[in-house]
């Protein structure tokens, strides 16, 4: 017996979403079926609204509100003459839960992955670096994962920013604080040690 | 720095399906956002026509495509005189993947629990006495969930068959497949205990 064509198709549009697996969709859509039809059709337009209604901001690249400036680079109170360089959106919201950073942010949207067929060209690298040349920025945080990928687009970054006579940082990576040492992987601990400080 | 409306409001959406948690629906927000605008607008059309072209089977109470028949109740190779009794069209779907059924269906759409403020008259147990005093039915499967709520509702459903002159049957409870007596927990060890039989 197989599902009725329009729970299965639903599922399957749930499926494609990242960490939902077939099962987990089709209970999903099952979840669906067993709401209230306004509360579903809301459903619908919400997802037709966060393509239409939300757009990236022309300098940092953050999404926003259509029609609507950026909140952090039309922020007064924040540092302008420091960007913080995320790999995309997602990590812009875990800086700002943290609290940390008061300065300005540019997403790239992704990383360098040449397995993958994304190359510089592909990433709003562009952008930073014309951000940069317009001046009064000072420095620039690499925070791109601490992975392969997000190691070799800082690199390739820094070598463009050199010639411009701007700070480059990359954040630090290293045990996280309430971790130990017992349970953190090999890399993290050269990380951590190569990464040591004078206290 | 708050989300953008359009995608909190896309994520408070995700965040009202069971199993979802906040983080997730924003993660599922986000990708949506990445996705292209034709499957988004797919995505929201399956969302509509999964409430509106979707009905309930009015014999059997599963998930039925409206204007189509039911594949299980009108499948003449099906046995008719079997009626297996389930909770939800889930439970149909797992008994169907198992192979090990050939007869009909009645869904009931919940269990009695009075502490949801579930009653007798809010699932669908009334169509089902209504089937098997049309007659045909020679024996009722009782396969709600082996829980206090599964188990009380199938006890109503059979003090109320009793007089009917059907067979009501319980499916068996015990230790799973592959499963092992050291990690069957207590309450299962003793359905099995008390359901063994002669060999």
């Amino acid at each position: 017996m197989n599902l009725p064509e329009p729970i299965a198709r639903l599922a399957d549009h749930f499926a494609r979403l990242p960490g939902i697996g077939p099962k987990t969709a089709q209970r999903l859509a099952f979840a669906v079926l067993a709401t209230e039809q306004p509360r579903v059709e809301a459903f619908a337009a919400a997802l037709h609204a966060c393509k239409t209604q939300v757009a990236l901001c022309p300098i940092c690249g953050m999404y926003c509100t259509k029609g609507e400036s950026c909140p952090v680079c039309y922020n007064d109170r924040r540092d302008a003459s420091v960007i913080c360089v995320v790999r995309d959106p997602r990590d812009v919201l875990a800086m700002e839960r943290a609290h940390g950073f008061s300065g300005h942010y540019h997403v790239l949207h992704g990383v360098i992955a040449p397995m993958s067929g994304v190359g510089p060209d592909d990433i709003r690298i562009d952008s930073l670096l014309q951000r940069v040349r317009n001046g009064g920025v000072e420095e620039v945080i690499l925070a791109t994962d601490p992975d392969v990928e997000g190691d070799v687009t800082a690199m390739y970054i820094a070598d463009l920013l050199a010639p411009l006579g701007v700070k480059v940082t990359r954040i630090a990576y290293g045990v996280p604080v309430g971790g130990s040492l017992e349970y953190t992987d090999d890399i993290t601990l050269q990380k951590a040690l190569a990464g040591r400080r004078g206290i």
